[in-house]
């Protein structure tokens, strides 16, 4: 299996058969996602902010503002916590103890670094993009030399990386299940409604855009 | 206005005009929500874990398992941050730099309780429920004194409290605004699909369940 390697952090103590290392399942929870929440420490309290992202190999790029103090002292080489959490359904079992949702997450630990070299943030900024959008960045006006002096980009390796993951049916003990109530999944998806052209414009999305309508944002 | 009190940690730097501390505000985003991101310190490194909350008045309860390792770290009254974010729509701009999200993010800063007395946890589980079922609580098996004892739930008061919200158009600069490509919102929603009957049940789901399918789960 190829997998990345268990620490300290990243064992996964409850319900331990619902943990994975292997590198495709949480390379897939990555790239199926689009919003982490990064966690870090600033003048000794945590903080958890929701930030974008995207990821080329074994790396997470983080997308931040240089004008937000709190990304400024994530990138500063402290430890950083980055989650991915994509909720697939509810769990509605007979009893309100085996309620629970199917789910993916991946949390990833380690140091961010901010990443300086222009082809390299250029190419992190075009992952973000290309990310939720697949095709749009070639379509778009590419970022002017203050843009990118505008836009902090962090570098998080996934070394220190495990993913969880809930799926399938309610586990209701065997004297609820003829209790009078309705069991299963409701799965749930982010899916896009009609987009909303800026006032002014002309109300019509090309084909792109129609197509991205038409399918799921997160599969 | 009704608002919450600003703090070092809830002010909001990077464009406050998107800042909110109105109870109003804050009490919606949490309760259109249903997962949480919680951070907090072990062993000195940031951690971010998803979990399941309800709210009732001014205090946020968070869902755990006395089986967690890390949810016993944070409700042993150390400081933690928990964060709720909401993604409304993925914002569409002419240039790459003004590409953005619609989104309601609370980010909740504090000590937790553990909540021990049996009656206000059996009201912090039944809000766990109803927050995402509502009606569902009093259809199903009731909690049992040992699954009551396994459950985990935290209160976190709601006092230092901010919201981050993000809505409306692409903010295109006016010499952007003929490069031809689509701009504007793809408005986004968490949709249920048809709901999955566990194997061995007759697969009908009852008339409160195929409500909740024909409408939308965040609202």
């Amino acid at each position: 299996m190829n997998a990345y390697t268990p620490t300290e952090r990243t064992q996964v103590r409850r319900l331990p058969k619902r943990g994975s290392f292997d590198r495709d399942v949480i390379h897939s929870i990555l790239d199926a996602g689009f919003i982490c929440h990064l966690g870090f420490i600033h003048e000794g309290n945590p903080i958890v902010l929701p930030t974008g992202y995207g990821r080329s190999g074994d790396t997470l790029y983080l997308h931040g503002s240089l004008a937000s103090r709190m990304f400024k002292a994530a990138a500063s080489g402290i430890e950083i916590c980055a989650t991915v959490t994509i909720v697939d359904g509810l769990v509605l079992a007979k009893s309100a103890f085996h309620h629970s949702m199917n789910y993916r997450s991946v949390a990833v630990f380690g140091r961010a670094r901010p990443v300086e070299d222009r082809e390299q943030k250029l190419e992190a900024l075009r992952l973000f993009t290309e990310h939720v959008l697949p095709g749009r960045w070639e379509k778009i006006r590419q970022p002017s030399e203050l843009e990118l002096k505008a836009t902090l980009v962090l570098a998080l390796p996934l070394e220190e990386v495990s993913a969880k993951v809930r799926t399938g049916p309610p586990l209701d003990d065997e004297e609820d299940l003829a209790w009078p109530v309705w069991a299963g999944v409701l799965p749930l998806r982010l899916r896009a409604d009609d987009p909303v052209p800026p006032e002014g414009a002309n109300g019509v999305a090309d084909a792109w855009t129609k197509r991205r309508l038409a399918g799921t944002i997160i599969e």
